[in-house]
């Protein structure tokens, strides 16, 4: 995979100082096109032996394009903000909106790899890795993203050469550091590992470029012009129409028959016994949330549910018992501007608490096979999507020792019709009924396929959907509250879950 | 001031009782309101004596507002990301926006206070600490916000009887910690200094109120209700006109002098020099932003001027010599429309950066004292007031061992329009001129009195303006460089800058 890149590349002062203007000249054009269009993002890993010139590309790449378009992130070492979260929020959180370039120094194979080389990890971990690296890019590219990966290479020989080279010249002697030699002790096991890496993640739509590092020129021209020609040939392709795939139909209801219809809604429970539940869970989630444990664990408890299905009152019972300093409430309404320039789950990253926090999402990223699916918001291919891209974001949090709790709050539709007419009825505003609430009743049954559907594709061994029959609130929030302590409890026991210093 | 705060007040439990529900609705109503209206936020600081009812007020309010137009915010220990930047950065990053309340247990009067009673710093160290929060204030306050301070107090006698309480119920042990004793110790020296913090910061935009703590019962509905009055009040306030300030006139220009016109506009040099000297400049910039020291300060370079004055340029010249991952340029443009929900300085602070990095904003804070004033984008009490917020803001920067440093770029009239022209002819879309920079130039004399005026009003000894001639675009940029590496070696030759540990 490597022979390409051993060739020994190499481009004459000569031929580079007649190319660069050009190329120059080009990539700044491309960059502005691409503001003014604001579509895409352009996203650039550039990862690579140590020595082969990974800095000084991406130094001159600032040189050669338009700083106030393109931003450079070196993926050091993580704050504790952000090792307080899943691994990826790091990157999230630096993604480039649409219309601008980020460049990553180190992404996310950087510590797969090291971690790998070094011994810390199996195959099957670095596996896992990748695979789920390669979901990741899959996901930002259907989100629109154009992913460029560059991968510099040496050669052993050229490697050892390079380091000395460096460390013997005064003005250079800086860049090389212990831990290069370290590495280059490693130099084949590091090859193998990465090569493996490269094989797997070189995807149709996001392949790794192999670029010879020893040569600054020649890296230099290959770096900017396949840049150049990759944000060219997206811009061409921005006017033609993407072809929609179509996938086969979900499972028909032929028997009518399904999960929600299923439910048995007239379970209720009496008001005396309410009290004495209420106060019984609350006290349970306030001890289990004020437990020092606690402090390592993550909580993201989140309602969707049928229009006036008691989201809000359910929420409030559970913030009564909490802490106002650790939890957050997140209404999802319409998106921002700023979210609306970012992939679809961004607006979703961007809330996820530190440890020893909970987040209460009123509605969510189920949004999308939901209202968006039925109000066709979005094209079937990107609903379709949207299960495994959830599943994906769920297990992400799972694996960072998050509790992720999913409610849905299934009333009847007499049940709605009732809720909707007191509310009227009060005229009190908070409870306010809008046309819109009426117009997704009259798609009750679209929703309750959707719905259903959903269940099917989201509700796994990690994160299972609670199914809560609210036709009776105390029911309801009680169901709630004993779910989300359970829950809770299970996590602070697994294993693992070690008290956090101070 | 603390006499009202110790006559017993108490509210029997049947007042209380009749009292909350209809408390409880009107604050509800009233966040509706202010939700659906988004004109203002709602800011409110919960300070006082331990065991006061401080965290139990809070839950409460969150207990009977509703928490998705509601954020609470425990001010703990500051994140690694957080102690980088300037004390304020960790306030604003959680400023509620229009329509939203926030509420801080914490405030910025918690660490000045604590620093005062336990001796670590000066009466007037306090003092100037307060004058910043009054300041801070007050700002906050004419850009619309409502803020609501609540002192929770308790004399000596009943804040041990309380802790001793608290203490002897196992379900409120652990809210008494150690520290907790140890700030009863200082209950004299605590109440001194607060009491002078009350005194000094009760505006009458943002007063303290100080409430009773002992009962929870009068605590809790003197805090609601006051809360509701003040949303309320606002409210209603929100259709009448606002009553302008009108300043005195600026310096009028009676005799044609200025200091733009004073410039040596014809200053060049020749371009063997520029090379010699740009390299010169650069490689001593590299060199200063690699110094260890480097890494315990922080770079801000903002640049300002006339259109087509070469900003971009100067500012690739400035990019060229820094590594790609430590700096960062920020073109503003409009605000979005999370920005426009903030006060105004929030879209930079947001940009304001970790320690040992570069931000280069392309345009900055001072938009609204040129084009904004010029453009009357905004009203005139809005612009004038804006001097003094921007010199508090660049105070803040500057004591966190950050380097401002502010460059006008002037060019002629005359070569403005040869610029204009060369860009058109060339037809080089990077180049555009839009319909925005011929406008601008017909008003040259009103940008340039505003210009005047924001050198007098804004040229301080901390962040002093840099006029950069800039009619030889090589001149400009040599001067621009070195004036930068004087600043950086000022700040890391200054006391105090100790290497901070990797």
């Amino acid at each position: 995979m490597f022979e390409s890149a051993e060739l020994g590349h190499k481009i004459d002062k000569d031929t580079y100082d007649k190319e660069v203007p050009a190329l120059r000249a080009a990539l700044l054009d491309a960059q502005l096109d691409m503001a003014n269009l604001a579509q895409f993002p352009v996203i650039i890993l550039v990862g690579g032996v140590d020595g082969a010139g990974r800095g000084e590309t991406v130094n001159l790449l600032n040189e050669w394009m338009d700083p106030r378009y393109l931003q450079t992130h070196g993926m050091g070492d993580p704050s504790d903000e952000e090792l307080d979260r899943p691994m990826m929020w790091r990157f999230w959180r630096e993604l480039p909106p649409k219309g601008r370039t980020g460049i990553f120094l180190g992404s996310w194979y950087t510590w797969p790899i090291i971690n790998r080389v070094q011994g810390r990890t199996k195959t099957a971990d670095l596996d896992q890795s990748l695979e789920r690296a390669r979901r990741l890019e899959t996901m930002l590219v259907d989100e629109g993203a154009l992913i460029l990966k560059f991968w510099m290479h040496l050669s052993r020989d050229k490697q050892e050469k390079r380091l000395k080279t460096l460390e013997k010249d005064p003005k250079t002697r800086w860049r090389v550091t212990e831990r290069d030699w370290e590495h280059f002790q490693r130099y084949d096991k590091f090859r193998v590992v990465s090569e493996s890496v490269i094989r797997h993640t070189s995807t149709a739509e996001a392949p790794w470029t192999i670029v010879e590092g020893y040569d600054s020129n020649y890296r230099s021209l290959t770096v900017g012009k396949i840049i150049l020609d990759a944000i060219r040939t997206r811009l061409a392709a921005a006017d033609k129409k993407i072809t929609e795939i179509s996938a086969p139909p979900p499972l028909p209801s032929i028997d009518n028959l399904d999960i929600i219809k299923k439910l048995d809604l007239s379970q209720k429970i009496d008001k005396k016994t309410y009290q004495a539940e209420l106060e019984k869970y609350q006290g349970k989630l306030a001890l289990l949330t004020r437990s020092p444990k606690f402090k390592n664990i993550t909580v993201i408890a989140m309602f969707e549910g049928n229009d006036a299905a008691g989201k809000g009152g359910a929420i409030r019972r559970i913030t009564g018992a909490l802490d106002a300093r650790y939890y957050n409430v997140i209404p999802i309404a319409a998106p921002t501007e700023e979210e609306r320039a970012q992939p679809y789950l961004w607006r979703f990253w961007r809330y996820i608490p530190r440890r020893g926090r909970v987040t209460i999402f009123d509605r969510s990223w189920y949004g999308r096979v939901l209202v968006e699916r039925v109000e066709k918001f979005c094209s079937e291919a990107n609903w379709m999507r949207a299960y495994s891209e959830i599943n994906d974001f769920e297990a992400q949090l799972v694996r960072h020792n998050i509790v992720v709790v999913k409610f849905w709050l299934a009333i009847s539709k007499d049940e709605q019709l009732k809720r909707f007419k007191a509310r009227e009825a009060i005229a009190f505003k908070h409870f306010k009924i809008t046309s819109d609430d009426w117009r997704n009743r009259e798609k009750w049954d679209e929703y309750e396929t959707a719905v259903c559907d959903m269940m099917d594709r989201t509700s796994t061994e990690i994160a299972p959907w609670t199914l809560v029959e609210a036709n009776d609130k105390n029911f309801a929030r009680i169901k709630i509250l004993k779910t989300l302590c359970e829950q809770i409890e299970t996590m602070l026991n697994k294993k693992g879950i070690v008290i956090k210093k101070m």
